[in-house]
């Protein structure tokens, strides 16, 4: 991080910081707010200059197409403070690529990689301080697109706004989760927009997870829309399963969002000399691996939620729970992923960005 | 409409009209905004009284969960203004249970329906003046409801806003339109929100749509998500087959919006002793229907572009078109359901409603 940074980038500082009321030590996740944000208007064809400004209300005509078309993407990725107050990104021009493919998918204009990267670094630097330290915290970072242009017309807008909001966050999950698979509701079609992090694809699984939350559960794992024969992924977290010592997981495709934790963990797990398994997964295959024993543990891989044990799934009425293990693979990956996030170990993959 | 209700709606007036700068005789679809709306909030687990207010900007917190995460529905509607300045609406009823349909799947609350009625009548009250009498043309309505709630969680908001917006508007298309049958992208998945008007499923068609008009057409034609053999619906319209003197048009489903002017249509056809077809339409069929001569129409509807002919299809490659017909079944249609939205003829399904 750089003086010159912030020379690029036209910053304006609030005059009233929030800081002093929020309690670091009591963190919830992505409900406090820091004090700033960068906005990046597009117009006329073309991305104008981002600015880092107080964070603030965004103002919008009532036809602005984010209101009637769902026109919007995101993405979440996470900063962490070391112990020396050296500040981390994880991986985050994959964020910014994925935000892109995003981007063309929902008919928006792609960002240009400069505006993302340096917008982000500037935005970090102003709001330093409002990365947390306590073990398990982080800065979680929202950045955001979305149709502002106006119209009651279906079709792409003509203007958009680019933001990154950030809020320091304590951890997504508390404890292992309970999830259902699903049966009959679908995340997402073939040929759709299921590998875009577009925010239609989340509002869709509210109605399926609260039925699944009033039986009980905490998450649904949706299931091809077609059969639902096979595991493709969590609300936000692409799905792990363990079969006596291998690792499996699905392989992406149009469906599936293309989880940077999950290939992390996939390749983590290869270099520890785990055997990985990145192929089709049936919900017959997880139901008699769990009836005769050979599964072994399931969980959920995310930036949010970083790893996040599985301890039972509901399928077809029945619950089957896992085991609980002295040497399980989520642990040991959690740490490893996490070791290096934090710098507190090696990072031989060359994933860790220093500010 | 009778005083009462204006007294049971707050009503705050402009004090600025942008009437006297509207060009009533050119006017484009959803472009030109009445000088009102009506606003209805959602907080602590209950809908706040409506207000109609001068049309004004939004503002929303950047964490508003519209920008993240979709949770959006709305609703397209037409006011109609007879040779004696009387105002109608088409089946309102319907548009507000649909809202409510949209509403479940999105976790969304439903709104009360005096809310919608009442609301909808006393806007179009004050902006009566509004609604546009110029051949084909009408005041397009559009209610819609999105979470206005915080938080960067990928659950439903805890707070949303109802609108209800107009624009006066001619007519959508403009002729006949080119489609082209899709092979590849899909707009909704088996048990996903299809069936809904929830934005994240409009977003998601504007890329192919982009595509299909590079190529020459203007519109999509969806199919199912699994093999593309069925045709479904296209963007904002379900799709009417006549072969031979038969006319086909695909069952609704989950995937698919359960269209007003559809159902009407069928129900005019019937009556006038077309023989009707609800059942799954197969792009085979279509093909060889063209092929041998058999297929005489195909026909958008929907409450937009009212009924809109299509001149050509493409599919595979090759260009497939449309007889030109004296007696064709989309120009009578029309004429019929315009009959009764517009009061011009007598009205023996009880659809329409006098304002
Ligand atoms: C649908 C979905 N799947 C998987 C993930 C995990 O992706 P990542 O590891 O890049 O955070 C997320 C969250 O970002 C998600 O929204
Ligand atoms: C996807 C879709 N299909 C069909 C229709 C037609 O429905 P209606 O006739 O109720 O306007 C619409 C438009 O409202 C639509 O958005």
């Amino acid at each position: 991080m750089t003086q010159s940074l912030l020379q690029d980038i036209k910053v304006t500082k609030t005059e009233n910081s929030k800081i002093s009321q929020v309690d670091f030590n009591n963190l919830s996740f992505g409900s406090t707010f820091s004090d700033h944000m960068l906005v990046c208007d597009y117009k006329n064809g073309t991305w104008e200059a981002p600015e880092v400004i107080p964070y603030q209300p965004i103002s919008l005509d009532p036809s602005s197409k984010i209101f009637h078309y769902g026109q919007s993407i995101f993405e979440g990725m996470k900063a962490y403070k070391d112990e020396n107050g050296d500040v981390f990104l994880f991986r985050p021009l994959d964020n910014f690529k994925r935000l892109n493919i995003s981007a063309k998918r929902l008919a928006i204009p792609e960002l240009p990689e400069a505006f993302f990267m340096e917008g982000l670094k500037t935005l970090l630097e102003v709001d330093k301080n409002w990365i947390p330290t306590t073990q398990g915290s982080s800065l979680y970072i929202r950045p955001f697109v979305f149709a502002s242009g106006k119209g009651f017309h279906a079709s792409p807008a003509d203007a958009y706004k680019f933001i990154i909001a950030t809020a320091p966050s304590g951890s997504y999950f508390a404890g292992k989760v309970k999830v259902l698979i699903e049966e009959k509701y679908s995340r997402s079609a073939n040929g759709g927009v299921g590998y875009a992090k577009a925010g239609g694809n989340y509002a869709g699984q509210f109605y399926p997870t609260q039925l699944a939350v009033a039986k009980g559960y905490n998450q649904v794992i949706w299931t091809d829309d077609n059969k639902h024969e096979y595991i493709e992924e969590a609300g936000a977290m692409n799905i792990f399963v363990r079969i006596n010592d291998s690792l499996l997981t699905a392989p992406t495709n149009d469906r599936i969002l293309d989880g940077i934790t999950r290939k992390s963990i996939i390749e983590i797990a290869k270099q520890e000399g785990i055997n990985v398994e990145v192929r089709p997964i049936s919900v017959t295959e997880v139901v008699n691996a769990a009836k005769n024993g050979s599964l072994k543990e399931m969980f959920g891989a995310g930036t949010a939620a970083v790893i996040s044990p599985i301890s039972v799934f509901g399928y077809q009425g029945t619950d089957y729970t896992l085991p609980e293990l002295d040497n399980d693979y989520a642990s040991s990956l959690k740490k490893r992923i996490t070791d290096i996030q934090y710098n507190r170990s090696e990072d031989p993959f060359g994933w860790r960005i220093k500010l």
